[in-house]
Formats: structure tokens, sequence, C-alpha cells
């Protein structure tokens, strides 16, 4: 009953992740209230993200394309401790992490988790490679605490155990701010072995 | 931290209805993984979709602008009941509708709701025209059964009123399948009140 082109921009919308057709929906009838202005920024912004922005050679981190180096602004920051690396799935956890500024390590980014219903496309060949060509003295594994996360965390300690580095995971326990009362069961029992 | 493109691409989607600034970054790193080709073949639907539609002059459904008329197929169906008008505050609510396969008369989109916190943007005065200029027996107003729909229907029950049409609402009560259990007592009061 939509008409063919709002039913593609529908199903296309649907592609991107916690999208479903409702949802796309509500997207196709905002966009068709905005200026044709206001459409074409956003179709050129999406047009062009991938000619705008490079990927770190080193981290995997996507920054400005303008710049001349082909590793990210941290990974080439001298300030940077060389001997700490915190490897993250994917690129926004490794911003929540830089915006706390506690983390003066580098980074890497594995681009997904292990995945039993897909093929397995984390980064964990250029995860090696990287270990074997610096002086990591300490691997924080910052996977997210879900059970696809731990099961990376898990495939990470296993392949990189035999270079014997110190590898580390993000403490457990309540959330800052949060209530007792409202703690899952998993999270209280991390929090009593995590006490200090 | 984002690069500045992604940044402004984070800043558009979040302007998106439900999408917040996670959301967003998660549709940046989602169009990040795409082909080229299929990064196009979304900027390029967005960008030419106020070129594909047009708005019918008489309902404000939107249809295939290669259509000659300016009504949409629904308006310029002479199989439809013509003495028969159901007001939908959106276009996903007509298509719902349509896809009963239940409802033959003609359709009204008025375009949102009443909104105290923002202008009033709804096509009062449009209804208005179109009821001066038909010859409708019966009204049905389909706003939802939210506060904000609620107010809409008032505001169109006393704005027609003048007219002397039949307006009618639609039935309260369980949705079919849904369990006595988990309804609401707001659902359960209509559902008592609208039993047969």
């Amino acid at each position: 009953m939509y008409s063919q082109s709002i039913k593609k921009l529908i199903s296309l919308f649907s592609k991107l992740p916690t999208v479903g057709p409702r949802t796309a929906a509500r997207f196709v009838f905002y966009l068709v209230k905005l200026s044709q202005e206001e459409i074409d920024e956003l179709a050129d912004s999406i047009k062009n993200i991938k000619r705008d922005i490079k990927i770190c050679s080193s981290c995997f981190k996507t920054f400005d394309a303008s710049e001349k180096s082909n590793l990210c602004p941290i990974c080439s920051n001298n300030g940077r401790n060389k001997e700490l690396l915190c490897v993250v799935e994917k690129e926004p956890d490794l911003i929540t992490i830089e915006n706390t500024k506690t983390y003066k390590g580098l980074y890497f980014i594995l681009g997904g988790t292990v995945n039993l219903k897909k093929d397995n496309e984390i980064r964990i060949e250029e995860l090696k490679k990287k270990i074997e060509n610096s002086n990591f003295k300490e691997i924080i594994i910052a996977t997210n605490p879900t059970t696809e996360g731990e099961a990376t965390a898990l495939l990470i300690e296993r392949t990189l155990a035999p270079y014997n580095i110190t590898m580390t995971r993000l403490g457990r326990g309540l959330p800052v701010g949060g209530e007792l009362e409202y703690a899952d069961s998993e999270t209280l029992e991390s929090a009593f072995k995590g006490r200090k």
C-alpha cells in the first residue's frame, strides 16, 4: 500500500541495527516532512562517510581522512603508554573509555564478538600481529560482560596465552550510583567477590 | 574523540524519531562496514524520497509521483464508499487499517496530534474543507487511544459538530489474542463498558 520508493526506503532503514519496519516507516515520514536541504545534508553525509574517514592501521579506530598519518591520533600520540593495550569490541566502547580520561594506554578494536551464528569476523589475527610487533606489559580485555563478550574474552585469553603477557579484565560490581535493590544476582555476586 | 564526519552523521541520525546518540553511533558503524554501493543505494533513496512521491490533495497520503492523478489510488478508486471518512493521525495508521481489508471508505491524514508543546500543525482546516466539499454520512475518528490522540479526537469532534454528521470512535477493549491477566485497568474498563 505504500508507494514503491517509500517501501524501498523502509526496507533499507530496516537493515539498520535495532530498527524494525515500524520504526523505519517513522524515519521515512520524518524525512518527508524535512526540507530538501536537510534531506540532502543527511544523504550526502551518508554517501561520503567512507571517503571522509580512514581506519587506523594499528588499532582500527576511524579518524579524519584529512590527517596525513596512517595512525589515528591516539596511536600516533607519544604521550600514551605503549606498554598497555586495551582490547575493546567496538569504537563506541573505546570512546566511552577515552571520555573517562583515566586510561592512557593504547587500544585495539576487535570489530565485534565471537558469534556462533555468523562467520567469525573479529580481528584476532591482526591482534596477534600487533602484539608480536609491540612490547606490551599488560593487555586489558575490555569486552562487554555479555555472553558473547565473555566468549570473546576467553578466545583472546587462549589465543594470547603463548605470549606470556599479563592479561586482565575490567572489574565487576555495582555500577556507581546504582542501587543494590535493583542489581541482578550475577552483578551482586561479582560485587561480593570483588569486595575490597 | 570521533572524527568530524562521524560526529556530524551521529548528530544527524540522532534527529530521527526514537534515535539517541548511542543508536546513531551504531547506525554509523553499521554503514562504515557496508560497501560503497550499498551506502549509495541508501543515500540516493533518501535524497530522492520527496521527488519520488506526491501527496494526495484530498487525503494527504503519499503515493508514486509517476501517477498522473493528483489523487492517491484510494481517493481515485470509484469502488470506495464516498460517504464514509476515517480520520487517522498518520499514514502508517492508514496502512494498518487498509491491511485489515475491512474498511472500504475514504481516509484523511491529520499529520499528527494536538500537542501543547509545539505549534499545532495538524490539518484541521483542510479537514473542514474536505467535509464541506463532500457528502459524508459518517466520520470515524481513528486517533490513537493515547492522551494526545484523545485530545485530538475531542478537538475534531468540537470542530466538526456544526456539520451535523455522525461521528464515531473505534471500539475499545481487549486486543484479540491478548490475555485478560495482562490488560491494564483502563483497557479492561473499556472492555466492560463495550461488552455485547
